[in-house]
Order: structure tokens, then sequence, then C-alpha cells
């Protein structure tokens, strides 16, 4: 790494805050979930105008600029991997902008600011950003990948309560761009900020945010639901829509057994839920309203409903009233599993009346293809979402490369022939490129890419390509 | 227009649907409120087939093609201009794809289906696509602009509510895309559809999109509410959004006197509403909820929060349980003002602690500089959207071009003072290209014809220019 370009990052963030490739903390270079990386340097401005500079800087040096945000990315779009030529910008120190519009009901924040703390601070103001994720990513983060969550079914994703982005572009690199004025009814001109959320911070990278933000829920009362069979799982989800209760509905997440079990060893089981007869598939259904008990007792309108389908033979068990417990089993999913092996994780999605059939069949051909591989999957049954996440156990040998890149494939190939998406919430980044590029329709990669050029034409700025090579 | 393009077109959608430009019946060149248009011809294709077909042919001949769906867009983007160039494509045909998805909840549509019929189709299953809008457009005229509504406040806009677009692409002219899979979360991609949205059919036909549906409401209560004084209303809208109440609010419309008044003329007045004693600013307010209203009364809600309101001496006076009547009043409203003379009309949105200056330092402009125009302005205060309408009363002399240009640039002006937007929910088309590049940022202008270029490179598709000139 040259000295000149520490020098002259030093001179725009500060020499604290530029690190050399060698000394890099290990936390900004290990992937949340598969390898690790190597960095030329890492730079951390603290301000949109630092890390333009920074942007301007590389692309004059012929190095990439990579950001990263709480580094909780599962695609590695984040995890820099050239020691020569690729610059981890960290947006953790962007912090200089957290505006607060209670009429509006809107917040401008900067990119570094973490979900758990805007949420902190907009609680005494009865509001809240209503993405539910078991990691606590940066709102930069969150932007690059458009994170759904467990309660994207009441509230929508990050597009959908994006209302502005400012951005700093690769090319003319550094300018600073307002996108969008943080209003809830804008259309002025071509939706750019949309082009950019879901771009792996590809095409630019995104300095703040105009967030549309929600009152907060006065009452919430989830249920974990024991289905009599696996059949009976997609009629229940259908009567659950329909029903009076429906527009209540924030989460309607299934769970198999194995991923049940999983989060009951790191959580404990004193209360031997359901008897100890865990079924093939749960449920976990949550309703929520700013209405108070007094008006509206969701409590009872899940109870008289779980009674008639306990009368109709449609559900065997349920618990109710103990919301923490059930939430907290429902994060200790990821945790449990990583306890029992390497976890190959699948963030799909699907139309619903393939869900199931994508179940049997992806299991049972793994079941001949890798039959060491467990199938522990979760997710987010009420928006077509499906962790279907495997586990090769500690006590196997481990899955060469190849053989890996062939189980990918192999679920991939099931993805698509039921019309899945390969990538729900996730995004794409360095580890999905390849099934990206086999998944996506070629006029649309190249579409894809002539954007990407137009915006990036030096590929200066993040890691994800995102046409047809 | 030469007769081998006519012979070529018929080859295409049949004789019988290929129209000359001197035979084109007047509804496809009038606009729905300002000036008329011309063409060269009219081709009305019944499939995407056919569409995109009729691109190509158009591109091949150096003709631009005209997307236009109900024709009731109120920017021109709709609308013909050049008799020997241009070719008008109507959508009306385009209804070969009505596909529902029940599970899903989903519906891909073909462009031509107007918004009422869709939601006649969708009533016996209990489901809607709840824009709501006085007018009734196409679906693809509703995502070329997309258009928000009175109801936007809860379900979003047409972009929140479109999982995926079928396009013709206008280079390579012709060819046929289908942008995302119809999926509730799906981030396998640049969102290409969410660029495509609000470009006014200038980047690409759209020929189908997969639409997001909700359940229909099973109660529906509002209330049009007399404020004490204007001062009253912003805090009054504050309190009913941080009230239990305020997630079952589905609309927040605000009403001038002189709306009111014009709309009370079309409807007729046998009730004297507020007996006679109209507000300043009026207030219609929506709940709605799926829960029946043995569950939860959405009317008791609403009165009790305005007895507290009428004690605290904030609301006058208030009609409550005659929906039907509120609603058909706040949809008469353009009817009433047309009848009074020339609608000059402005889809704005504001900040909303600048919605009340603006339109007192905008009605004081105006009275400065023009005294005969009457300000009738009504719109969507729960979204911040404002149809800051004036009235040039029939008794005037008609405004001469210029002059009504420096109206309309002295309103803007002030609009963007208070860092509104010029284009709310109707989009940009011809009539806003001069004001649309006047106030963006020439950066973003620049960004934008870049990547217009990228997808439609000889200008052959819509009227709509987003870049600099």
């Amino acid at each position: 790494m040259p000295q000149r370009f520490l020098d002259a990052a030093a001179a725009i963030c500060g020499a604290a805050h530029v690190v050399p490739g060698a000394q890099v903390e290990p936390r900004y270079l290990e992937a949340a979930r598969y390898g690790s990386g190597q960095a030329a340097a890492l730079v951390r401005p603290a301000t949109s105008g630092e890390a333009a500079a920074l942007l301007a800087l590389c692309a004059a040096s012929d190095l990439i600029l990579v950001p990263q945000g709480a580094h909780t990315g599962l695609v590695l779009a984040g995890t820099p991997s050239d020691a020569a030529r690729q610059v981890l910008l960290s947006t953790e120190r962007m912090r200089e902008c957290f505006e607060l519009d209670l009429l509006d009901r809107t917040l401008r924040v900067s990119a570094g600011f973490k979900l758990s703390e805007i949420n902190e601070r907009l609680a005494p103001h009865g509001l809240w950003f209503p993405i539910d994720l078991s990691a606590d990513p940066s709102i930069g983060g969150m932007l690059a990948h458009n994170t759904g969550g467990t309660r994207m079914l009441r509230y929508g994703d990050v597009r959908a309560n994006t209302l502005a982005l400012q951005v700093a572009l690769a090319e003319p690199a550094g300018q600073l761009l307002q996108l969008g004025r943080g209003l809830q009814k804008d259309n002025a001109g071509l939706a750019l900020q949309h082009l950019m959320i879901g771009s792996s911070g590809s095409l630019a990278l995104v300095c703040e945010a105009t967030l549309k933000l929600h009152p907060l829920p006065r009452q919430q009362a989830a249920v974990l639901v024991a289905p009599a069979s696996l059949e009976a799982v997609m009629p229940l989800y259908q009567r659950a829509m329909a029903a009076e209760f429906c527009g209540l509905i924030s989460a309607f997440e299934g769970l198999s057994r194995p991923a049940l079990q999983a989060a009951l060893h790191v959580c404990g089981d004193p209360g031997r839920l359901f008897d100890g007869q865990l079924p093939e598939y749960a449920l976990l259904i949550e309703l929520s309203s700013e209405l108070p008990a007094a008006a509206l007792d969701l409590n009872a309108l899940l109870q008289q409903w779980l009674e008639s389908e306990f009368e109709a033979g449609n559900v065997v068990d349920a618990v109710l009233g103990a919301d923490e417990t059930i939430w907290a089993l429902r994060h200790s999913v990821s945790e449990g599993l990583r306890e029992q092996g390497k976890v190959i994780g699948f963030d799909i999605s699907l139309p619903r009346r393939h869900f199931m059939r994508f179940r049997a069949e992806a299991a049972a051909w793994l079941a001949q293809a890798f039959p060491a591989a467990r199938v522990a999957d979760f997710g987010h049954l009420g928006d077509g979402g499906l962790h279907f996440n495997l586990v090769w156990p500690k006590s196997e040998a481990a899955l060469p490369s190849d053989e890996l890149e062939r189980l990918r494939a192999g679920v991939y190939a099931i993805v698509a022939a039921f019309g899945g998406s390969f990538s729900a919430e996730h995004g794409v980044g360095p580890s999905l490129l390849q099934h990206y590029r086999e998944r996506s329709d070629p006029a649309a990669l190249r579409l894809a890419g002539a954007i990407q050029a137009v915006l990036n034409p030096q590929s200066s700025l993040g890691l994800t390509n995102f046409g047809p090579a």
C-alpha cells in the first residue's frame, strides 16, 4: 500500500482512522458466516463529506473501495478479498445526522447507525423503524440488501420504508447527491433511490437515508402453534390470512422440528415445550395493534381462533401468553444451528403453493445426494421467505468446496424449478454471483450491467458486478 | 404516414386496430385536463407480444411510440403531439392476463385493465388493490406515474404494491423482459422494476404487472370534521396520528372551504352541511379494519375521539355515519372546480411543518400577482400531498400562456422554498418537464439522462426526457 495513499486518507478522516491492511482487526475481515478476507487498508470516515472524499481518492489511486456496515451480511458484499487493491470503508463512525421529524414521522439518519440504536432512540417518541432481524446491522447495510425480516408482512421491507437517500457517486467520483426529498409522496423524476436500494453497495455509496417511521404498537400477542400435520400448515396459513384479525398479523413464521430443537438447545427448555412432542413444523403467529388491550384484546382474539382450530383438529397444541420466550426461541435458531456444525444457508423465497412441495423435494434430493446434511429450515411463511438452512455435522469430514458448490447448485435448481428466488432478503454479493448469473435472464443481466456501467464505470466501488461477467 | 407502416402494424395487431392519424377518435387525443394532441397513427395491440412487435416496428421505422392507458393522466405523458412521427399505442385491449393467486394474494394482470375492473373482479375473493383515486386509470398508467391516492397513508403507493413487471424494451427494440418473480420477498438482483415505476412510459413499455393484494376491510368509518380554526388543523392531525386508533387510519384528507363549496355544488346540499357554516378547512378522516364492528366499533372510536376534541375546543362540528356522502363530496371536488372555470392544478407535497405556511404564502403571492385566481386546494394531508388547485373564473379573460407560465413558476418557487415536491403523485411528463429541469439537481439530471440513454437510446419510446435537455 503506497504511503502516499495512507497519508492522503489520513488528511481526510484523521490518521487514527486509517489502518494499513496488515493491522486491520479481525472483525472487519471475518465474514459473519463464511470465510474471511483481506484489505489493502481500512478507512473510517465520520461524515458523508469524508466518505465521498475517500471514494474520490480511491478512484484516483486506482483502488477499489468496499463499503462495510456492521458486517452482518451473509453474501460477502462487504468483505474485501484483495490485499493489494481493495480499501475497506467502514461506515461505523458515520453518525453525524440523526434528524427526527415528529410531524412527518421521518428520520434522516447517517449510514453508520445500527438498527437497535435507531429504535432505542425512537422509542421515547412512540415510534419505531419496524424491521425485525436476528442480526443488528447498520442502516447502510440494510439498504444495500433491502432486508425484510420477520415483520415485513405488516410493515414492508426496507425499500417500502425509505423515502430518500444521500449517496456518494463513483462517477463523478465522490460527488454527493440527494435522491428524493424525504416526502411521503414524491414522483418528481426517476426513482433513482430505489435503484440504489438492494444494489450491494456497488452502484453508489449510501451516506444517509430518510426513513419512514411507524407508531409503536401498544400491544402484541404471539402464539407458537403445533399444527396437527404438515398438510395442515398451509390451510392454517390461508385461514389466518382471511380471518377477522388478518389486518393485525405482524408475523407469521415457520419452524421445522430440527430448527426448533436447535433453538431449544440454546434457550434451555425448562417448560418442556409442547410436552416434548415437537411438531414436524411449528408456526409463530403474532398480532399487534396500536389499540390498548382494553379496547381490543389480541390474546383473546388469538385464543378464540385457536379454539376453533383445535376443535376442527387442525391444531394439537399451542403456547400463548409467552411472547418473549417464543421470540427468543425464534431468534436463537441460527445460533443453535451453528452449535451443531457448519451451517449451509439458503435464503430463498417461494410461491406459497409450492412451499411445502419444495421442502419435500429438496429434502429428498439431499437425502440421496448428501445424506449427511441435516435440513433445519425456518423462516417467514407469511411473506414466502424460507431460510432453508442445512447443518453439516461436526462429526462429518468437511465438505470439499466443489462438493459444497454441487450441493448449492442442486438446491438452487429445485428453487428455480418452483419459481422461487435464490435470494429473498440477503441480497446478492460475491458468494452468490455465480448463481445470480446462472439464474437470471441474459437480457436482464445485460441491462443491469449497462446501468452499473453508468454509475460505476471503473468498478471502483463495491464487489458485486450485476452484469453478465 | 407511410402505408408500409400501417400494413406492417395491421399484420401485427389486425387492420381493425390500426387507425391513421386523421381518423383517430378525440378521446385518444384530448388530454384529461389541458390541451389536445395529434398522432401519426393509433395502434391497439391485444397482447404483450403484439405490443412488443409494434415497439420494434416503430423503432425500425424511425417513429416514436407513445403508450397510453385510460388517458386520465395530467402531465401529457400519454398524449402525442406530432402528427408525423408519433404513433399512439393504446393499451386498452391488452387484457390477456388476469392470474389471481389466492394463496400468495397476488394478481398478475395485463396493462390495459382499469383499476375499477380489477377491484370488481377481486371483491368476491375478499381482496382489493387498495389505491383510491378520483379517476379510473389503467394499471399501466398507474405504474407510469406511481399513483398514490387517498388511502396511501395505510396501504402505500403503487410501487409499494408492485412485485414484478413484464416490460417490452426499447433497446433491443421489442425484447420482452420479466423483472421480478412476483414474490413478496425477492432481492436477487438490481430492482429494475422499481426504476420503471414512475418513469412515464419512457424507459420501457409496461405490459404486465404482478400486484400485491390486500384483504378488503370488513368495516370503514369516515368523519368530516370542522376544526375550530386553521391553526387547529395540524395539532388535530398530530393527535390523530398518535391516538390509539392511529393504526386504523386509512385516509386523512384536507378540504379548503372553496373546494368544499365546489363539491357541494356538484352533489347538491340538501342537508345543509355544517348548517351552512363551512369551516375554512375541513378534514375527512377514515378508519378501516378487517375486524367486524362487533369486535371493534370504529364509529364509536371516532365518536369518542371527537368528543374529547369538542370538549377541548378544537373541533366545532362533525359529520359522522355518512361515509358515502362524505366520500362522494371528496371525489366531486375536481368536477366542481371545472364547472367554475379553468382549473390550474398543482399536485405538490410538502413537509407537514410547512404545510399551512405554504398555503398562506402561496395564496398571498397569488392575491398580489394574479388576483383573479381563486385558490381551492384540497388533498392528502395524511401523506403531505396537496392539490393546490386554482380556478381561473369563466368571467375573466383567458390567461395568456406566458402569464400562465409565470403563475406556475411562481407557485413552484414557493413549493421549492419550503422543501416541497412539484409532483407528488401525477408524475412527470411534457407539461412539467421545464419545471422538472429547473427544480432538479444537475447531477441527478445527468444521471437520469445517462440511465435513460441505456434503456431508450433513440428516444423511440414515450415523451418524457429525464435528462438535462
